[in-house]
């Protein structure tokens, strides 16, 4: 506040302010050091990764970023399940469940920041839990968000119908699983940066993914950079972080 | 002969005949038990797999294979270098080396056995040594064989126009380094078989063809299969078995 | 329709008119878009993967894909359970369930449109579930189908004793986990293609399958192509699709 | 040109124009097919991909590159050796070699076209020549290029004390090998895109970069992205894509 | 007791008696051969490893160990569940169970053997499991411990905050999963020895803690070593070894 | 010399004196413990390997092995090339080069000391260095060899024919790159023990005898045992030493 | 018995006669190939796989077994559990089960057939159901057996306090899971062969017992072969096979 | 100097003084950062990782460390070969080349600052470049050193003769490859910490030093860490970094 007080003041002007603030440090829950200031330092949403913690330690995370009032920054948690939807639940009324992603959403502000439209793409049924916690993570962050699914490379025909719908994105984020080789052929098609996220669906000789993230890494598209293996969150950050650019 | 002579007095019946000389035994040149019979077994050309084995055993094998005068087979040495063509064309004047892919041929007969067309796809200019290996291959084994270079999935509108050659193949080889797409995307395209070759171009994470394996492996389109790592020649023979069905 | 009138007017001749099929859209289902001139593009079954989709969903598309009355094709159901079958049961009175191997057929048509005869050779009695997905897969694409079961290479005596029935087949698929060496052993009795399927049984160094697979890539048999792991129905299709030839 | 003069003509938009230049075909020259629109399409310079061609056959693509007299696009060739450049050079007396990484440039424009600035961080002594080929290809396709280099994240001072530059760049592209850890602290500094290149320097259980490689996508910085082992090109092009925007 | 005694006699020197304690046998329970001089000879506390063992089992040994009246050791049983600490608790009152780690432990003295402060550093929320095996068991043998948790690299700045908790520790154990780059960052901060726990924490292409142990292995601080995953037991004990010194 | 001397002297009895032998020390010439009482102990040749050596190193460690003249065990160096043979036949003038193997042989005694017949089976020419490596092994080491080569599983009916050769060994090795499925069928047709060999023949998906490694440790043939790729003298010290009970 | 009254008649020589009973074929179930001839071929008891099979095919198989009258052998089912054993135990009351290593005994004949001691040496309490499994094994194949638990190479002690017992063994099976460290010591101190098994046992690193297994192949002791992970069955059947000879 | 001289006029106690020495800057050389305070900051000597730079990189990095006339402290190349030695040498008259394991030393102090012993052991002679890495490593950072070469696994009797030379010492360090059973048999017999280097030693499945680094990682002495495969001059750091303690 301090700080805020020196810029309404004119001491300090507002992009210093802004540097300083994301210097500052944070509040600590015994658990987890809630970082107030990531949100603040990146413009995104307040996120909790479910996964590996507790209903009431996830409980606890969402009721510290939802105390501060003077943020109006989207609560997001991923990898959740229902029993820590109940605990979130609690904690706020308006919090909503997405079974297909495990993804909670606590939406505060509507507020547009993304310059430009994010595409995801996905190629099979398997692959839209991931995308969906990408195209909620992208849209809780500010963007605005469409999705094409079900566009695999081996009927290209479905994919070149929406070319349209390609050239229109800003960034686009594309999900497959088994060979991954849908960036590439998208990647080929557009010229934006395009996020590829492979995805642990399949089988056999896919392994949990390796199979898709090693199709993406050796892509012969030059606009194509990847995320870990079903990190559809991440996709939507680095994607959104371009958007706001 | 016996069994031909058998043929000829009316004995044996052709059929029986035949069955019985894939039986056969094979001679033994001490280092390598030549299988004079493997071609007539697979009406396929005679083989010689150069690598691991030094000009003077590659050049022996070959005289062995030349001088059963009954036999008018093509012979096909894969993996040769320049010195191992240097002790085969001692041996034949009529060998001819292919320095792109290592191979050696000796044509003895042009004969077309092979019903259909086998094309031959490949992705990128250092996937052309397996994609020639396959064709040379595929001549040799008598099939009328055509190719179509440099197409990969980033610029899928190169291949694409080439749609009508892909559906006039009978069987099709698909050679692709990289992230090994091209096979999906051309698998998507026609209705016939595709024979899938990883190649080990690339660098980094293509782990010398690994990712272009699991890729072709975990294909999503139901006409392709794989062979190994820049196995040109076990493609083509595959290929070849397909079109005298 | 309108192709297909054309046709019948005169105007487009069959094969142009089957050419254009070939290319057009499918309908979309919302979670998948229904691709019905795949099974008219490739000659072969209405086909739903089943693994990662809900009872729900997979009923949802069988039922769109029994709907279109002018089509005659069998729809297949691969890795489906119980729940699955209950709810296409409910769609379907014919459908049946297979537990062995999880597969769900509905027969609409006993034509058969394969030339010659399909034969499944599996190693043990672990490798019965893929090699029954196999052989459900083949009979459903209009295949004539036989199989040969438990013939693995330590009791070499065992398979040659059925020689003859490899020989008459005009494309076998082979099933093994373990050491996968039982393609390499068929694949030199026959002149024919031998599509091989490594299973992830075994345990320990098997490596769910990989032990096989590399086998496979690696058989010095020359007439062997390989599929994913666990995968009869990749092996059934591509064998359908070379016994159409 | 048609295109253009429809253009010109008022007949046909810009925006529409320039969306169908980049649909329009490829000059053949028989062992690559050069995409002079890929440079259009993607506002790129022109690439060559110098390893596994032989001097000629990258002369030769240059020669076609440079004979195009209405584009002024930049050339690159990476991965070129000294031989290349000789063929090269003889081609055109303004390519320069860059030893440290292997690249061949002629700069054909000096027009800045990237919107902001890329800053090249880079770990150690080992990483530099990775990191000159991001360096040079960022600056080839129009970009303010700074770099920081030998700031490694076991000195994490002399990282902190360049905290300056860092937030004034628009992308990052961040060159580390061993573990790998430098993208994930620069990520966490910034609030713009970071571009990760594992490099394959090292020993032992670096593993050639995977252990690199796999800590970057593993990076607990949401704003990081990965692209191949050692593909500075492929991180420039990315970052460049996106300075663009 | 026949060396001890010869001790007081003055036959032997207190070093050589210890030095011959050191290579005296072990009781045999049948399924387990409980070397009660492991903790004399290495000073430590008597340990059970949980995992792979049956309630009565664990509970069997501790009662041996605690039969020993001698011997004032503590005892702790790791990776063990509820119903091995119900067994156990039935063996001694004393017993405590630490549910977030698994631990055990039985606390018969409390003297300080270790002659300055371990310092447990760790990154995330689900690394503290890992975090505090390592913490209870540097307390049981003897040392005092202290913690520093969710101090991840992308945070740099949480870390740099504890600067001198870090310098004033004799020996650090870190903790950490992911990308695995907190011991590189800890290590050039410090002076002492740093023991590097990779946990087995994150999903894909983490792989079960794969990618951490990798970038530790391979950090740039040279005086960090490594254990295996998720082994904080491991850890500790290194640690207590050095902090007797 | 003592303990040989109470022998004659009748204090021990020569079980004791051997069993005492067994246990003695070893000459220390620097840069390796020549370990004589090895050949005593397990009744086998002196042996070096070579690789990793110098041809002074090599040399130096032969002379200490011939210089005792109360041995006349055989003398052989593995993994040796051309320079370090020129050293070794310096000290001795007897000693052989093998350059298929690159094994050094110094016979000083033929006395067979195996009961039975030790039978090589190899699958491929490339197979011939690993399994003359065994032969040589098997034979200085006082065993009866015959080797049967060129027996790969693909021509089943080869290895057929010479049914009585295997029946007749006492131990067999069998040596196989690629699937490695030589020793599966071998080990059916037999009832002795199996030493399967992988070897790093092959390309692609082989791995370097990995693919064969896998095979044979899943061999379904329960009478087969595996020893490291190419390690044709650990498979020959294994099956000297079975043949000596 | 055509066979047998041949000989009895003195037209066939007994050793004639048991070779071609060695070739004769088996008994089939249907699902599954019984080879009543392998027992008869290799001397074995008979053994049914249980893993993967219901307890309706185990006991099918088991009643086919136990019908051959003329047989004494005794019967062996691996990896059975509760189930399995409760319908085996209907087929025959002497059935027996051990529940550690999850192995049912039928036992029908107490005759010793093989020639010496067959030791098995463990490492560590949970690798004994391991152990036990080949202890069974090795019993129920006619062999004396004995075994040495908990002798791991942290305790070099205790292991060389049994030297006695381990030179009395005329094979001897090692087991161990972790480092795998145990079978070079044993292979060091002994001059029989040594059959090491690597366990599954362990965590993180051990990758399942990789790390075993790859210590075993790369002992430093030339005695030692491997077989696969938890594979105490297989080392059991190759150390009889050895026991006989 | 200033804080030197603020330490000596009493306004800095020295412990102050040398804590804000450790996070003093460092000399830029345009291509690498000399990091001169690391020396002090660790009290170790000044190090050049000579691989992967050129002659004349080494040679100036070693000027700067020299002219710094204050420093008396020990300069070490490690990884080079005689070309970086004689650029070296011209720099410096006293510099020293170590063939084996391809260390430079320009020794400028002899003072001991280490407290105890570090005792370097050794498996094989192909261990001896990585030991003798650490053992000319820990000497140019003050510390008295012994060896103790070849003494291996399966020879257990040569390391239990020396039974006293590794109770003497302070830290072990344990060099050995193959199996990498060493340090789990040392760490048993002795209660202080053991360094574990696995080297890239052995062939087949060692895989260039992942079988040793395994088989440490899990080794079941609980004294034991381990540092990346070859890194000698690490396992020195760590090793000397306790010493001082």
């Amino acid at each position: 506040m301090k700080i805020l007080e020196s810029v309404k003041a004119g001491i300090v002007s507002p992009p210093a302010a802004l540097e300083r603030l994301r210097q500052l440090p944070f509040e600590d829950l015994g658990f987890a050091k809630v970082d107030h200031h990531r949100a603040l330092r990146q413009g995104f949403a307040e996120v909790v990764f479910g996964k590996g913690k507790t209903p009431v330690q996830v409980a606890g995370i969402v009721r510290s970023m939802l105390r501060r009032k003077d943020s109006r920054q989207n609560v997001l948690v991923t990898r959740a399940d229902l029993r820590i939807f109940a605990a979130v639940k609690k904690t706020n009324r308006a919090a909503k469940f997405h079974p297909l992603s495990g993804v909670i959403t606590i939406e505060r502000s509507k507020e547009i920041t993304g310059k430009g439209k994010i595409l995801i793409v996905s190629a099979g049924t398997s692959d839209i839990p991931v995308a969906e916690e990408a195209l909620l993570t992208a849209q809780m962050m500010g963007n605005r968000v469409e999705h094409l699914y079900d566009v695999g490379v081996a009927g290209i025909h479905r994919l070149l119908e929406h070319r349209e719908n390609l050239t229109q994105a800003r960034v686009i984020i594309c999900v497959a699983g088994m060979e991954g080789a849908l960036p590439s052929v998208v990647g080929g098609l557009v010229a934006v940066p395009v996020i590829a996220v492979p995805t642990s669906t399949g089988y056999g000789a896919s392994f949990g993914g390796v199979a898709a993230l090693l199709g993406m890494l050796n892509s012969c598209a030059s606009n194509v950079t990847v995320v870990n293996i079903d990190n559809g969150f991440g996709a939507a950050c680095v994607a959104s972080c371009i958007n706001r650019l």
